[in-house]
């Protein structure tokens, strides 16, 4: 008797590198299809799941293979295991998910079959994975919401126009920028470091980091989407 | 070249009935299994993945077949795959959760082999269902904090005291009854239906319903556990 076979895939979300005033987007790596289903198609990073090999590790390696990142952590998204999503086979995807830093970007892998895309501009993908990818997004939203994910899109250190842009993009809105740092300081979340942002014109912004030990800020304006 | 086999699993949330003054709890359906592995233990209500049908449809079919539980809808959990979790084989089991009224527990099968345990005196259970019935548990009780989805343990109406026991059961604290009367109101999600508890002494208390369009209540002693 047949069964379903299952896969791993992952959804990686990055900031583009802030060009100065310029709005940074949300891009995340795909990778294009080399076979059927889905020939020259987009799909995310992933692969069938061994036997012999945990979950996690499998969504791991195979986007270690595909795109040479290996963020730090991944989590669990979502298992799509709609009965038609795949032709011919009955395939059931357990998707993980993770944020990395724009330097991790630099690092990873970017040939004419591994390509970061805008969420706004994404080519035509195979399989659900379009709805996948939007299913990551509003966990994302929501999670930018209720916990301060934001610092995973940041360094150490981050300016406080910084973590203002990771939530304008991921909340795909513009926020007040005095409002926004009244509700970040009264949060306790963030720590002054002291430091000054360096190679910035005469007057350097102060850097800040996350207090791991705050609870996460709650963001008054980001329900108001 | 073998590979995992995938399963279907429901953890259902339910309160005992209250009696009287006695603080009710949180109580879940558990299948005795009948064949190895794993025979004589307790498991979670469930099966195999048919090729041909969806998965929550797989959730919901194994759990009525098991326990004549039907419920409006089960919400997927998390998908479990460790190398190791059932032996011989690798199972990785997508599970599925919902919460039940009282009502609809007293129409479901029990039998010797179907049986509904109190969260404190779970029986020996099978593979690493222990583990998936925790993951559940911390899932409720965020989900508590987070929305308002104690009414899903309610009738349609329901009493400030009743209300509050669902809340007192799942975070596993006592709550200051004027507290949470006042949490409650000023969160604008309940609506007094003027009516008032019926086959109760000689001062019946006030019956609500909550406001669908209302956000969710915030409990801030929720977090404080």
């Amino acid at each position: 008797m047949p069964h379903a076979r299952l896969a791993v895939s992952t959804v990686i979300f990055a900031l583009s590198p802030d060009e100065g005033a310029e709005r940074p987007s949300l891009r995340l790596p795909l990778v294009r299809r080399l076979r059927e289903p889905g020939l020259g198609r987009w799909a995310l990073p992933g692969g069938w799941l061994p036997v012999d090999e945990a979950l996690e590790a499998a969504a791991a390696r195979t986007l270690e293979e595909t795109t040479g990142l290996a963020p730090a952590h991944l989590e669990q998204l979502y298992t799509f295991g709609a009965v038609d999503r795949s032709p011919g086979e009955r395939v059931v995807s357990v998707v993980y998910w993770a944020l990395v830093h724009s330097d991790e970007v630099e690092q990873a892998v970017a040939d004419e079959n591994v390509q970061w895309f805008d969420e706004d501009e994404l080519p035509p993908l195979a399989f659900d994975h379009l709805a996948i990818i939007g299913y990551a997004l509003s966990r994302l939203r929501t999670r930018l919401e209720y916990s301060g994910l934001a610092h995973a899109f940041l360094g150490e250190t981050f300016t406080m126009a910084e973590l203002r842009a990771v939530y304008e993009v991921v909340l795909r809105k513009r926020l007040d920028p005095a409002n926004f740092r009244r509700t970040m300081e009264t949060s306790g979340a963030l720590v002054d470091t002291g430091e000054r942002k360096s190679g910035t014109p005469h007057r350097p912004p102060a850097l800040y980091r996350f207090d791991p030990r705050a609870a996460p800020p709650r963001m008054p304006f980001a329900g108001s989407r």
